[in-house]
């Protein structure tokens, strides 16, 4: 940690603040210039409290030298983390793709979409029971009984099944989910991030349509710091200027997380353009950008889907874009060695 | 609601989407041109799913006239919401003053600061007993405890409590509270806004860090769905590319909302910059501009914060910055009439 | 064009809207709602001023239906726009990878940079002769010298050059350039845009940082409307909230402006991210979502760049990624089909 | 400036930087942490270029802590400046006014609009004879012609003309203007800076729609480096995720300015919300944040304006506008001091 000292400190706030901080073992290293003084903070900082030093009269600008997450930070565990779930893995070189609808609808929808994309090379059914929705005059999701109609499409192809969890409430429902997905919304609901860490099953976060890879990474720290380490990314578009797609995907979000974490990464195409022809083109180049996996949406009947239909591919689409995706893993894993 | 068509609409499957319209009592105009040919739906179209519609192949483009919005919408409500809150009330042209400190600390600390701003003229006491924290190695604050704390204060000072509720869980122990505030994080979890819609408390939201303001209002909406129509807007700062502040206040939405709404919206100066420097400019700034009060951070001593450090004011600090808020609101109500 | 009435419009203002509108030639369709009135405009409405019908007493809001661009517009130009630069062309299934310093620093530097691409397979030269610079204490590039130098390179290699103008009074120093770069910071430059349409030399507009597509379409549409159908688009990275990378690349722009446009789209992976360890993901992400080339920094030493250095690649780098490129793109021409 | 190494970094590589580095007349500091080295750099860093060391291998971060701008930096200049302009000024606690058309469309209409805004207490005007317009569609500007209606409307009034400069060959026909306004879109358009820089009247620099502070006052530095210190910012809203408004508004620009600078400030809240019924509130609310002036747009009859129509007032309600911005501005410095 870097102190940045306003020009000519009060002497006393000075020696009180060095005071402080070698009472907490950490060694000061003082740099002497004409405009700024400057401290360098060696030693165990991240019990430092930085806003608390920045709020003090004689210190102009604390900067940070250390990441703050640390079970999530690649430095401190420098191989990939791969995450098993049922037969399948997350991470370590295999691409998974998640398919299935937005909406769990009925367990004739769910069974039969679960089929297809199954046929199709998914390796994982996704499907919402629970749905965060902007109104509360939409459709809200079939929640206990979209788990069950997921459970059933489960048995049938044995494909295991991410969902997400929108309360910690809802909790005591997910024994038979495989995957719990924390939604972009909820990205910092620190209260459900703790109650995911506190129990064993995968945890898949979604990037907060605002939130900096560092605050990501601070998320998944909660739910590891709770004792759980299997933990996945998803990217999934984030705000900005531009309305005409709904949100912009941060692909540079891929060669980003490799770098700063050991935690696999997913993109979510469907929701992060809108719009359903944005699927494959962005789905492709995710996977060129080292993506471990896919999130998709499948639906069988997109114009009379309860939800998101813009973004939902019909089986047929979806099997089409499948094939081209193992073609192109294949691809990339051969030229990138 | 105005659909656009593509060109050359397939002819069966417009006559489909037409029936089905007719079918919810939807009158419909059209306006055919060379280019796209444009129906105008008369009706109640809030019960439309507007992605489904755009999910037609027919379809290029779909445009909302009126808003998504009902209890919140100043249309059907045109006179300003006023908010009781114990002896005081939010809005109908008062200046309601939220102080205290960012995290309760200890029963002396609150007592000492709600007297201190209850004598600058403060109309409420505000203090986080649950703190949403971006690492999970910061101060989570008391908890309960903090809450035991605030009500002490209360009962010291007769100033009405305003805290944040993080879980639907902790809704039991806020029965002292008087304002539930739901954080900025927490703006979209409509699990807990639906929670906070069923009791009868009056509720202060928020504004996410990224939410339009449509999403903010329909936040409000879930609440007012659920029979509280007791609802408190509050802006608190923006995500934008500026980095040098935390955040962008974006004070516009002081005569949106009075536009959009007839609730009443409150200005955090504190937490929109993150700096004390920018509290008293910004705070008269937001009475200029029409607020119907101000949530500031006041600590008996900065330095030693838990958490949120450089953005809080001394108590002599905001003592001066008190003053001049009424008297600037004595002067904006007197030049504007 | 569609124009939404208040409620209850003053009936005089309404029928002298109308009047107006119908003496340009315009056809209206009126659908009456309970709450709003909607106006369909069918006919040329781009002629009209979409600000001067919504500054109206009587209108709240105007939606266009219509792109306001025409000759970048993909409805009237349905086949793509292959770029013809020398011997090779841009555009048409082509990979077009431009390589070369951010700064023409010496003759020597740019013609064995030039040299090294030209054997990895890069088909035209970059450099920088003219550099914004945030700073005006920063290197500004060597002008007239520089070009020289590029045009000496060219001599050498046969490589085509493209290179950035940035005021119109450098024009005539470009005449040995093969395409002129109109950079980000320039995007919307109104003057330089016409002095570059009325010219015939092809001309890339890289995004500004904060440009919709509507709007970099727009200064394409300048160009064009010039008379120079040379247009070749760049996306560059845009700003955004996240700071750990300069820019955020988006590339749903290729998707996009596949759809929106016939022009051809180079992908800049250098200067987005502004990390040389980002360069080779994201390009390989570029060309599997379809772009039509790259523009990539390359340094022979990029310790002693005198500008832009954390982003360049050695020769050898480069060459390895060049490599990659080629085979991935003709894994995704043969997948994609 | 402080050079964060990498773990282990390479001694020689190390050495050879330290050498370099020592060669400039800098001294350094080292705090050898068990994470991190940190390089303190004390002395004249202005030379030293920031991305040059961030490119070495040895070096994972580069933090600078000295402002990148001199001439415009309040710490080398620390009383306001003051900028003449006729008989007015412009800072040093006065409150500017200026206002006009958006675009000059005839002699009369700029006259008129020139003689009711003086004698509502504007005192400058503004009027656009050359337009930046999004579209090569619409009306771009009287040009020649327009600046020889506002040369008359300065005759018949006496008001100070403010007017935008597009491009340098322009230049020799501003003569009558007195204060040159470089737009948003041209905020980083160089060579327009450092011709501006190289003449001595006045120039008012726009914020860029995405432009941050420093890069803000790195575009004053321009001018500044080029021996005109005559200038002044204006902040007209920033791009954000917000579409219900044009921009939005960043009012503690006026508070992080006054800090950072010593040169005034205007806000123009026509532009940035793009809404006149935005006006009001916000030009009252930046009168409270402190700002030096105004820029409002005024026209005679908004219906018929050629351009920007929505966010203009008309005569009699900007009579009103500013007789309480008068009012406000006395409080203001009453209640400040």
């Amino acid at each position: 940690m870097i102190v940045v000292l306003k020009q000519n400190p009060n002497r006393e706030q000075l020696d009180s603040l060095i005071a402080w901080l070698q009472d907490k073992g950490i060694t000061i290293h003082t740099s002497l210039g004409a405009a700024h003084t400057i401290l360098g903070l060696v030693g165990d900082t991240s019990a430092l409290d930085i806003d608390l030093i920045a709020a003090l009269d004689i210190v102009e600008d604390v900067k940070r030298v250390q990441e703050p997450y640390k079970n999530a930070n690649r430095k401190f565990h420098p191989e990939d983390t791969v995450v098993k779930v049922g037969s399948t893995q997350i991470g370590g070189g295999t691409l998974t793709i998640m398919a299935g609808p937005c909406s769990v609808e009925s367990e004739e929808q769910v069974v039969a979409i679960a089929k297809a994309v199954k046929a199709s090379g998914a390796t994982m059914l996704r499907g919402g029971a629970f749905k965060p929705r902007t109104s509360p005059y939409s459709f809200q999701g079939l929640g206990a009984t979209g788990l069950a109609y997921l459970k059933a499409a489960k048995e049938e192809t044995g494909l295991p099944i991410v969902t997400e969890l929108m309360d910690l409430s809802q909790l005591p429902l997910f024994k038979d989910v495989d995957v719990i997905q924390i939604g972009a919304r909820n990205m910092q609901n620190f209260d459900l991030l703790k109650a995911v860490g506190r129990q064993e099953k995968p945890v898949m976060i979604k990037r907060g349509m605002s939130a900096t890879y560092e605050e990501w990474l601070m998320s998944a720290e909660y739910v590891m710091a709770g004792g759980n380490e299997n933990v996945i990314l998803c990217e999934r578009g984030i705000r900005t200027f531009e309305h005409l797609t709904r949100n912009t995907l941060d692909l540079q979000a891929i060669p980003v997380m490799k770098r700063l974490t050991h935690l696999p990464i997913i993109i979510d195409p469907s929701h992060a353009g809108g719009k359903n022809w944005l699927v494959d083109p962005m789905a492709q180049a995710a996977v060129a950008a080292g993506a471990d996996g896919l999130q998709i949406e499948v639906h069988n009947d997109p114009a009379r889907a309860l939800c998101d239909g813009p973004q939902s591919l019909r089986p047929d689409a979806f099997d089409a874009l499948a094939q081209k995706l193992l073609k192109l893993h294949e691809c990339i894993r051969s030229i990138n060695g």
